[in-house]
């Protein structure tokens, strides 16, 4: 069966996605008998592109790699559901920048799929932080799956391992890495950068945005964290209601005064059980060497979950990154073609 | 739907199986929608029950805990695909002990399962080094499923990560700790006991067995990275064709002096490509305190794949014990299910 893929949102993940798709087409398909035909490319920017046989991916690239823009192809208009079923995906792979206040445009994208049977792969964290629970319920009304893979950890593949790998686990606390710029300035100051330098680096290497404040302030953990909860312990936790610190009165002196305790200073996120239920937090923590997230440096990103029937299991990996987000996208396509 | 489930081999690994299952009934079908029967247990000393409508999973329990056998049960006769057919089995978890050389009795109970369209988990590293291919075929004709997340890192969902959550990733790489019982006596002879006071310890504390051969001379981990290769490059690369070293000859006047080049000694398994084809090893390495194995302490297991998507990921957890390979055997029974 060919998969009919629309993609939303051909920015830099989404351009990603293409690229591996485009560069791997002969081997998914002999590993995993994953046939499928990009149908459908609509951006806010680059305007949306359709052809039910399948639109000519290296052609698409091209344009994309030499102006930016979809020149070449006949641009189509109408409404996301109309677009969606002339292109007649049968799975979504949606990529737009997040909003995490309304989720949009990427939660009615999501509705609007879920809502004709489409199955959705997303990157972006906005819908899932806002309505978790809506899209849970129509991907279930409309026989649809829906997997997110890349709001957490990129490709890093944390929620497969949750939700697949360790099921049937119950679990007891989870305690982790989970943004990249935040870490990496960390590690920089640790090399002597001023936390100004450090966080001007993250940017020139594109860890961090442009506007950096959702990852400086702990906004961005926390949003994760709460997704986590979700999805651990079916428990909603409100982003505010958080115990939240970030990392913006840290200072060098800190950070040596700390590394003469034999210490150093990790942003850690974390949910445990306390005799009030759930507390979650995003925190400034001093950790000695020895600790097992003492050594995550630069943008990677590192969680252990502790469990009844394994104890501590933990896993590192990439927590950003164009091709890494490409990639959690893929699997998630993948995993709902099987 | 009901899974109808066999077990073979009602040891350790089986028992904590049932275990699991009878605290877990309730929330496996409340989460998962996996409800389950157990309507066979055939085990080569305690002998062999069968009960198409189910087992009394609690009743099975309390014979084992208080007498090792299934006392109060009528005990069946017959062949294992006469027991097999009797139990109306959909789904087989074997946890015989392993065999190395034949693979049996494992291999002859996977493959009269798969013959007979019953999807089979199983921990049994024996059956998958001896035949892979021939069960892979036989799963595939007869339309069955296999999974043997517990053959390496016992729960810790290495194979899942591999298989479904890296989907589309090129592997480059692999190095890890893939032996708890030799990385324990490293470690406790790093504390300061002699190599024998460290083994004994491990045997004590249910980490090696008896006889501790395979895992002191690197066979244990030879197998298990001949299986990875496999997994992660489609190639077949024999246990007698890797580079093997155990740890047999190493002292703690070596370690110390390892320690005061600010290093440690790991048995670490690895392949990597080199200008000869794929190069699989297991290897006495001195490693200096900042390489990421260098902090598995323990009969903790640990890898990290390089892959183009992701770069590094690393994941770390439990490599043995009953309670944690029963866990494999579950994940992959409800990923079954599915």
């Amino acid at each position: 069966m060919i998969n009919r893929i629309a993609l939303a949102g051909c920015g830099n993940v989404g351009t990603a996605l293409l690229e591996i798709l485009n560069d791997k087409k002969k081997e998914l398909d002999e590993k995993f008998g994953f046939e499928f035909k990009i149908t459908m490319i609509t951006d806010l920017i680059k305007g949306s592109i359709i052809d039910p046989d399948g639109l000519d991916l290296q052609k698409v690239l091209n344009a994309i790699h030499s102006t930016n823009s979809f020149e070449g192809f006949v641009k189509s208009k109408g409404s996301f559901a109309e677009m969606l079923e002339q292109s007649r995906a049968t799975m979504l792979a949606e990529a737009t920048p997040t909003n995490m206040e309304t989720g949009e445009p990427g939660l009615s994208h999501i509705k609007t799929a879920l809502g004709l049977g489409i199955h959705v792969a997303m990157t972006n964290k906005g819908p899932i932080a806002v309505a978790m629970d809506e899209l849970t319920d129509l991907a279930k009304k409309h026989h649809a799956k829906m997997r997110y893979e890349g709001v957490i950890m990129s490709g890093t593949p944390l929620i497969n391992m949750i939700h697949t790998g360790m099921a049937g686990c119950t679990f007891e606390k989870i305690e982790g890495i989970l943004n990249g710029t935040t870490n990496f300035v960390l590690t920089e100051m640790e090399n002597g950068l001023s936390y100004n330098e450090a966080l001007e680096k993250a940017t020139d290497m594109g860890y961090a945005e442009t506007d950096s404040t959702m990852d400086v302030n702990g906004l961005d953990s926390a949003v994760k964290t709460s997704i986590i909860a979700r999805i651990l312990f079916d428990e909603k936790i409100p982003v505010e209601s958080i115990d939240r610190e970030g990392i913006t009165e840290i200072t060098v002196e800190k950070i040596e005064n700390a590394k003469e305790r034999g210490n150093k200073i990790k942003l850690i996120s974390g949910i445990e059980h306390t005799k009030n239920g759930l507390h979650a937090y995003v925190s400034l923590k001093e950790i000695p060497f020895s600790h097992s997230l003492a050594g995550i440096d630069g943008a990677t990103n590192a969680v252990t979950i502790t469990t009844d029937n394994l104890g501590e299991v933990t896993l590192i990996g990439p927590g950003a990154g164009r091709r890494e987000t490409g990639q959690a996208l893929l699997a998630d396509l993948v995993a709902m073609a099987q």
